[in-house]
């Protein structure tokens, strides 16, 4: 009982839940119960005081309980949340939610049925069935059973509830037009019956339904009902049972409703069924641009044709001829399809397969050759060359390409330098200006406005001026050769244009970075091939001045990245020289930081240190 | 002129230094260098206070100055340094270093010289000297020059200075033995013998070693001065001019002073000597293991022999072949090098190439086969058995393996897994006790041996046990197939092992992520092939592993990494409070911080989320 008078208005709610704990550690659920309901404590409480101890002593708590309706009220108010840690957290200061339970409310209802049924199943048949709806995904086919298990009683048999009763329950608890569809799924024509009845239905609609339904034979009869109740895979699971009659229906199924893959799993691979949903299969993925898994789902239905095509639209030049083997093709119709492969991949800079194509489909070594030579794969070339007795292609083709890369490479190199300083000179720059204005700022007193002002101000001096010589710069490189690496850059970079413009700067910057220290495989393999043919003084100049581009774009990470980081430290954010204009300014630094999460601003570009590119031969020292 | 009285101990230097920086705004040199002089102040100054005022009157500095030890004085006492910045800075505030003239010494040291040299350059003779003296490399050999053009001209033609005391005054500022050796250096026998009659030499040494290099002609005697004064590249230059007799001395030289490439310029490519210094070059780079350029230096050589054994050394088996074919190896030769290399690729995991050698030159297309299937080379496989019309692989081989792959790679993911749990749930633990006893530190106003302490086991705790138990895991693993990648992770490992002991704890981590995240391509296209030939149940469950290990990972890098770097922010490390204990404390986290610079530690792994590798067909979804 509560103490009375003046004390009455002190803290009533902390000397109740004192009591109710002391209750629920000598599991005493009776004396709680009553205190929780008269002074409307939340019910959660009894288990989440302690789930370990109410988890073994269910038996307990329903005998003490004891009353039908308290346990309905009980397991009705059940919800996920611990109490514990959110509504009554003074009492118990929990920080953290062990989660030691982590679907707290079908825990407790399966324990406390189980409780129920070992102390009075007939008796406690309402919460019986209360346990089953309250499960996060309600039972309802299971409370359903039970009263229909119900039915088959006669009333004598100590029957507490009827299964009139139960029902009733039941459809308090539970929408009616839900169980309807719960009894149409069990397939039992009296449970919906016995459920169709208490609802609003007009029997005119449901019994024609029904009679219609009762026609029907076995599986075909369970597809009827799965698919009016949108169980489309129990559906395609009966509708493969029902033979090849039904084949149509299953195919539409398949298709109306996505259902490629279980289709699959119900047929045997090889089977005529199998290779026409793989088929459909195929298509669709076709349609929907996945030509590679298109391709592999026609191979699977032993669609051959159909196969090749969509391995032509995906560049799988392996299984193309794979395919074109498997349909015999002639000589000249492969040759035909090489040819245009090769050239395909070509554009894709992919030359050395495009030089395989030549070499072993189309059967032209020299196309192949000067393929090689294009790709700037000059080890491969040499092979082929050597392979096929064509050396000849080293005087006429190789040596004038070497040298032409070479200046290529020269002008790329030279060209990403220059935008390197640019861009790290403006950065300075706008780093510069920036402090000196936030000086001013500070020195003034300050007015925020103003300090907005300077922030958008000096971000996009950087972005768009720079941006666009850094454009016109990449057509220029792109001109002679659609490099891979350069395209990707590209595209990545008109990414940045749209984003915020410290995130384009630092970007933009980035993609460079990257851009110079992918060269590292190409630039070796070139050195490598300029030496043997004795272009020594070109391959040392190309070394030197990669080797500058490299040297300068380490040094200047440090300064580019961490400094950003660091910046922030430096603003007093608080102490004697602070004013309310200082710490929203700090505030709005604040969000500055927050922005400085994206990994392209926050994270510099770790360079591939580790791959060793440089030849010792070219490296003459200074002296 | 500086007040007297009291007001002498009062900042005298300040005025003084007024009055010369006024006086040299006005130009007035001379009045500068009087005060400068009188007062010690620094003589950069001079030019220092406005460099570009004094090189543009760098004539009219010379006029006013006018006396030659003002002048010697002022060049000797010039240093790199801006002594507005270090030693006089409270009078010019310049914060940083403009750095407009970067090689200070020489500028002055050149424009002085010109201005002296217009003027009266008998009267000016011993500054010059110093001019050619002072830069920051002396050109003692032009000095040396200028005193014996002095010994031209007779007394009475104006000379103000005779070669004699230019001379001394020379070795006065130089050894004399340094200066020796300048005078040998230009092949004057004259200037050598002036300047060794000043010196302590004996005669008796330098006549006879004189007289011999007088008895030899041109270039070999230039080679051998150049020689004596360890002039190596100048030596090469005059020995490969002396013709083929010599040609044995320039060997020696070039190997003893390792100077190939500078050699290799002096000769034609394909010349004689040519090829012997580049076999000797390639001699050379194997010794020290460069195996790749060595084998194209001995090309440059046209040695094929040692070239094919340097290129079989690193396995370059493009360059191997080009040159048995130069080499016009007969084919059973042939086929002996291909086999011996097909099994070294394969060790090496470049299963493909090792295809390649097996299919075009051991012609062996079984093993090529075989040699795919064992790299999961699936599509590049089922292509060669097309080709080769091996169908039949596919039943025998193929399948087996997908189905073994497909095991072995289940068991990979699971105790990557593992792992990965194992791990990050030892952090989580580390955090907590970590955070637990640094509250209680706070609280109980702290002991830094004890915190101390607690670093030092915490990190420990993590170390140690848990890397030994990823060995044994990793031993598992590596027993089925010899991944290159993991052998990689596992080497990175051990390095991570013998650092610092948060660097080992993230390093697993990092390592363990890349490891997962790089398998991407493997998998992608073991699930095509595993979907092709109807494996869909297996490919279904690798499918599913292989994400679930992806988003676990990818939800936990946000955890692992980010509290590290924001954890420093929370510690109050001033306030009221504040005790010397936790000052000193936050120092010592100052250290943890830059600790963290590491990037390892620092920077979370970026995962390849844009490699798509998941299957639509293998999305049953979960419903």
């Amino acid at each position: 009982q509560m103490p009375r008078g003046n004390l009455e208005t002190i803290h009533p709610r902390a000397l109740v839940l004192s009591a109710v704990r002391k209750a629920l550690d000598r599991m005493n659920f009776k004396a709680a119960m009553i205190l929780m309901k008269k002074h409307r404590i939340n019910l959660n409480l009894m288990f989440d005081h302690n789930p370990k101890l109410f988890l073994d002593n269910v038996k307990e708590f329903v005998q003490q309980v004891e009353s039908v309706n308290n346990i309905n009220l009980f397991i009705s108010d059940l919800y996920a949340e611990d109490v514990t840690v959110t509504m009554y957290t003074a009492a118990y200061q929990k920080t953290t939610d062990d989660k030691e339970f982590p679907n707290k409310v079908n825990t407790v209802c399966d324990a406390v049925r189980q409780a129920l049924i070992d102390n009075n199943e007939s008796k406690y048949l309402l919460s019986i069935l209360v346990t089953y709806v309250r499960k996060t995904t309600p039972e309802l086919e299971k409370a359903l059973l039970l009263v229909r298990a119900l039915r088959g009683l006669k009333p004598p048999d100590q029957v507490v509830v009827s299964a009139e009763e139960a029902l009733k329950y039941l459809l308090f608890l539970v929408d009616v037009n839900e169980m309807y569809d719960v009894a149409l799924g069990t397939y039992d024509f009296d449970l919906v019956l016995m459920v169709a009845e208490k609802s609003q239905k007009d029997p005119k609609e449901y019994i024609p339904f029904l009679n219609l339904l009762r026609q029907l034979e076995g599986h075909y009869k369970h597809f009827t009902i799965d698919r009016y109740l949108k169980r489309y895979k129990k559906a395609l699971d009966h509708i493969t049972k029902c033979g090849a009659e039904h084949f149509n229906e299953c195919v539409s199924l398949v298709k109306e409703h996505n259902l490629f893959t279980e289709a699959l799993q119900l047929y045997l691979p090889g089977s005529q069924q199998y290779k026409h949903i793989a088929t459909l299969y195929g298509e669709y993925l076709s349609e929907k641009s996945k030509d590679e898994e298109a391709g592999i789902m026609f191979v699977k239905a032993e669609c051959w044709e159909q196969a090749l095509s969509s391995f032509q639209a995906c560049k799988n030049w392996r299984q193309i001829f794979c395919m074109t083997a498997r349909l015999k093709y002639s000589q000249d119709k492969e040759v035909d399809i090489a040819k245009k492969l090769s050239g395909q991949l070509k554009e894709l800079r992919r030359h050395q397969e495009a030089a395989v194509v030549l070499e072993q489909y189309v059967m032209d070594v020299e196309e192949s050759i000067v393929c090689l030579i294009e790709g700037c794969l000059w080890e491969e070339a040499l092979r082929m060359m050597y392979k096929h007795s064509r050396t000849d292609f080293i005087e006429s083709n190789l040596k004038t390409a070497l040298v032409e890369t070479c200046e290529h490479q020269m002008d790329t190199l030279n060209n990403l330098h220059n935008d390197f300083e640019k861009y790290t000179n403006r950065l300075d720059a706008v780093r510069k200006q920036k402090e000196k204005e936030r000086l001013e700022f500070l020195e003034s007193g300050g007015d925020l406005g103003a300090d907005a002002d300077l922030y958008s101000d000096t971000s996009s001096a950087t972005g768009e001026s720079i941006q666009s010589s850094r454009y016109s710069s990449d057509s220029r490189q792109s001109a002679y050769r659609g490099d891979k690496k350069q395209k990707k850059a590209q595209c990545q970079k008109s990414k940045y244009k749209e984003g915020s413009n410290s995130r384009s700067r630092y970007g933009c910057l980035y993609t460079l970075i990257k851009t110079v220290d992918n060269l590292r495989d190409e630039i070796q393999s070139l050195l490598k091939a300029l030496v043997q043919f004795h272009f020594d003084k070109q391959a040392v100049e190309l070394q030197k001045k990669y080797s500058d581009c490299l040297s300068d774009i380490e040094k200047a990470i440090p300064d580019i990245w961490s400094d950003e980081a660091t910046e922030n430290r430096k603003e007093p954010v608080l102490g004697p020289m602070t004013t309310a204009n200082s710490i929203a300014q700090a505030v709005q630094r604040g969000q500055v930081v927050s922005e400085k999460q994206d990994p392209i601003i926050r994270i510099a570009p770790t360079l591939n240190k580790d791959k060793k590119w440089k030849l010792s031969t070219l490296d003459c020292g200074k002296s």
